[in-house]
């Protein structure tokens, strides 16, 4: 599963199953960067090809962003060039597959990110149920082809018009599906271990509609506000240590099923 | 809470509350057993006061049982003679009290024993709901007195008309309270964990009707064929040795709510 660990590969993977994405170009060297940046246009995002989450190793190309300033920050190493989606939503999806090949999908969920870290995922989606069930498909078509065991989580991009572009992908169980651990029978960490270990999948039915919020940072200290909403299950993660962006906990507020 | 630990404690506690219990007397030594057999009646049982659980260190006292032998096999200790309770169903229900004297319940659940012990709680039980009330009522009346913090679980019988007797009481989570894992926002430890915090308590609502179904012994050996079940949570102990009457785990079967 390599191919999920290089932003590059990623997105020639889901290009070659026809899974659109943004539009992108590798960039190895300065020179490359310049020949991207005028195909692909501005604004844009230069992305390390590893090693990015939550934000880190990425920078946006607005119109008056320097270039040499740019390479020097992204650290002058492989780096990916994509072009800017200005997304109406966005939503994961998370899919296991068995031993057997049989996969099953929790409900796509919407997610909303502040500075650049998740901060909630709802579900359901508010997208289209049309677009929700082409995630799906999306998501069991990449487990497949990577001939996966286990969970694979998919972030796609929704534009205004209803297109889908396949963001990324994680292939373990994913801070968008929290939620599934208190709306679900089955959660995505049981999910997971029922598929590696050649059980039955679980389905993956909820009972409520969830809102799973990351406390990140500070907002760890406001557990006990959360403990007040009686429908909200806390999850704190026992780190000792606020620091910025750093993810503390989470609360899943169940909702009446709409 | 010594009082929920010793047998002839435990019914004066209720008795001076005016909560029904069965008839009992205390039996200390083998003069006070046909003292007490003549006023109790058979069948009756008689029971360890202290240390008994899961049906151990209790004999039931027919028409035609030998009281020389029976005191030989209950080892002389002190014990505590019962009337026979020709129950309709069993009933428990869980309390939590606060630091600040807040109470809530969990629905009373109706309990099947096999072998005297535990096997299946169902939430809503069959009994009538102002029957339930009054269970609560019974319990919340019990956690006051004791001034509790925490948990109080209180198991009755309720006879054919009707009427309600408190059978024992244990200061903590309780096995027919495993059910709220799976069912409630706030489970039974959680819900132990913020009482004696001096955390708000959680609410006790339930989004399912649930079957909570002990896995004892050998029956543990069946969790392949629970996991192939939609909408049940499989618990396993991890208990290295399936002995006979030893629990293993439990499996919640959440319903459609009724």
């Amino acid at each position: 599963l390599e191919v999920a660990q290089d932003r590059i590969a990623e997105k020639s993977f889901f290009n070659d199953l026809q899974i659109a994405t943004a539009p992108w170009r590798p960039v190895r060297n300065r020179t490359e960067l310049d020949a991207a940046v005028s195909q692909i246009g501005r604004p844009s995002v230069l992305k390390t090809t590893r090693f990015g989450y939550d934000g880190k190793g990425q920078v946006k190309i607005e119109a008056d962003t320097d270039l040499d300033q740019i390479w020097q920050e992204i650290g002058g190493s492989d780096a990916i060039l994509e072009g800017w989606i200005d997304f109406d939503s966005e939503m994961s999806v998370i899919v296991a597959r068995g031993l057997d090949g049989e996969t099953v999908c929790f409900e796509p969920v919407e997610n909303r990110h502040r500075h650049h870290i998740l901060h909630t995922s709802v579900v359901p989606a508010r997208a289209h149920p049309e677009l929700a069930r082409r995630a799906e498909e999306i998501a069991v078509r990449a487990a497949r082809e990577l001939d996966l065991v286990g969970l694979l989580a998919v972030e796609l991009f929704v534009t205004a018009d209803g297109t889908l572009l396949a963001n990324e992908m994680a292939p373990r169980p994913h801070n968008s599906g929290h939620w599934t651990m208190d709306a679900c029978a089955v959660d995505q960490f049981e999910q997971f271990v029922r598929a590696v270990c050649g059980l039955p999948l679980g389905q993956p039915d909820r009972h409520a509609d969830a809102e799973m919020i990351n406390l990140i940072g500070d907002e760890g200290n406001d557990w006990l506000r959360y403990l007040q909403e009686p429908q909200s299950h806390l999850h704190l993660y026992g780190k000792a240590e606020a620091r910025p962006g750093r993810k503390m906990g989470h609360v899943t507020r169940l909702l009446p099923k709409t």
